[in-house]
This record gives C-alpha cells, sequence and structure tokens, in this order.
C-alpha cells in the first residue's frame, strides 16, 4: 500500500477565499475537493471572519488533511484593501494553526513555476494544467482553481523533501513508503 | 450586588498586540489585567500567528471576558506593514470569535474622545488619563495601555445601550441591576 498526503491548499481574499484539497500518492495526484468561501460584504470584520473560519474548520473536519499550503498574496497599492486582504488572510492561516496543520508559503511566482514551468503563465494556462493534472471534468471556478494550484505547488515542492525524510524514517505516516 | 461587565480590548499590531482587562461595576472602572503578546520576528506567518492565538486563548480562558473592543488598526502607506498588521488583526479577532465573543471596533479618535475628551490627545495624555481612571500606581507599557483605553471607550460607549437594555429585562447577567 502506497502512502498517502492529503494537501489542503488556500487562496486567501477579502471577498472570497478559495479551497482546494488534493491526494498525493507516490506520483499521482487525486483531486478530492474544492470550492470558495465568499465573505458578506458589508458585514462586521467580526462576522466576516466567522464565515471564513466555520467554513474552513468544516472543510477541515470533513477531508481531515495532513499539511495546508497557502498563496502569498498579492500586496495592493490601495491600503484599505491590502489591510482588509491581510486581515482575511490571518483568518484563514488561523484556522489552519488552530487545528495543528503544518503551513506553507507559495508565491503566485512558485506556483505558476512548479504547475506550468515557468512563471509567466497567464492565469488561463494555469487553470488549464490543474484541469489536465488533477483530470477534471470541468474547470473549477478561479479562486478554486489558484487553491488547487497552490496544493499542486506544495505536493511538487515537498516531495523531495518528505521522501529524503521518510527514508531515514523520520517521517513513517499511514502505511509503507510511496 | 451590582452586575459586573468584563471587557478585552485588543490593540493589535504586527510586532506587538496588548490587551487589557477591565471589570464595569456601575460607574466604576475596576483594572483586571493587562500585558503585550510579542510575536518571534524572522518566524513564519503560521509560528507568529500561533503566539498570538495561544496568548489570547490563555487570557480569555484566564479571566473570562464578557465582551472585547479592538482598536482599528492605523493603514500604514506601507503596503507589506499594512499586510502584517491585517494578519496580526484577523488572526486577534479569530481568537475573539472562536470564544464566541461579542466584538467591538473604535477607531483610535473614538477611544481618545472618549478616555480624554478630545480626538486630538497625545498619547502621554491617554495613558495619564488611564492611570487615573483604574488608579493604577505605575504606567503600563505603551501597547497594553492602548488596550486598556479601547477597553475603557467600550465601556463608556455601550453603558447607556447596555443599561437601556438591562432596564428592559433584556440582558441580565450576574445578578441585580446596577
Amino acid at each position: 500500500m502506497m502512502s498517502r498526503r492529503r494537501i489542503l491548499g488556500i487562496d486567501p481574499g477579502s471577498r472570497v477565499t478559495g479551497f482546494g484539497v488534493i491526494d498525493v500518492v507516490g506520483q499521482q495526484r487525486l483531486y478530492v475537493s474544492s470550492g470558495c468561501i465568499r465573505t458578506p460584504q458589508g458585514a462586521s470584520l467580526a462576522d466576516r471572519i466567522k464565515v471564513i473560519v466555520e467554513h474552513l474548520f468544516e472543510v477541515i473536519d470533513t477531508y481531515q488533511p495532513d499539511e495546508a499550503a497557502v498563496e502569498q498574496v498579492f500586496v495592493n497599492v490601495n491600503p484599505a484593501a491590502t489591510l482588509m486582504l491581510g486581515q482575511a488572510r490571518g483568518a484563514a492561516v488561523t484556522a489552519l494553526v488552530i487545528r495543528s496543520l503544518p503551513v506553507a508559503e507559495y508565491t503566485a511566482l512558485q506556483v505558476k513555476q512548479s504547475v506550468v514551468g515557468h512563471g509567466k503563465a497567464p492565469k488561463e494556462q494555469v487553470q488549464a494544467m490543474i484541469v489536465r493534472l488533477l483530470s477534471l471534468s470541468g474547470t473549477p471556478q478561479s479562486d478554486a482553481a489558484d487553491a488547487l494550484a497552490v496544493a499542486l505547488a506544495h505536493a511538487n515542492h515537498s516531495h523531495s523533501a518528505v521522501a529524503a525524510f521518510t527514508r531515514q524514517g523520520l517521517r513513517i505516516k499511514g502505511g509503507r513508503l510511496a
């Protein structure tokens, strides 16, 4: 039996937080779930954060990921928008930390390089690659696709490091080595 | 017996998050506790957030406040600093929301107006007023003082509304009315 790693990818945003769950089994990448968490506009900060955290807890408790990866957000020139983005990102990472998930961070450039092979790929090319890599029957919504992309980047990035650890017997979880 | 409201004030920052706990008993404002949560510089976002959330949970579980008030942060001109501030603020509010505390927000202007009587008061005057209002024997550290100030602002701001509620019997908690 091959070991399985389940990765939760998160693309935080002030209005929409995308999430994507994939399984890594050997060289295979398997789609598990993805979706978007929309925060109620005009609501208080506490109410918006409540929506993000409750939905993320539901996703984590349902799919039981082993690790999480978060996209490093674009720093907007508008300070108020940047603050809101930071708050949403802080809330999402807090939910991951409270559920004791290790959290890795990737820039948009790293995600594109990992998924498509070069950092200047347009959004459509990233989405097409996700559809192909995960054998999806349709294109996921944009924020969900970005979350799946960061999960895939983490799967590729951490593969060799994790393989090295497991070979040394430092990290064996859920069966024999892949 | 007078009813008691315990308020947790928070002053979030990217490096230091101040907290202050006060009791409101009738017209009295009583100091309970205050302090600073310092986030490890150079650590990952997840590790910094973990420090903020674990300390805030400890404060909440120890002092059992009924309500929380958070200072609306200064939006910095530096986008990276603003993002970090937003993340710290998002983490702090997430901790409050997870512990089911109602969260009120006040601008620095509202805090100064409430505590000192006018919005242009210098920091030192706010601190001196806190020492006087709470009969402190020394001046608390700057971030802790700001957190006590936002707690005091919430006590003053919400007093009349809460008094109206309690008079109508809608909110009676912990004994007879003040």
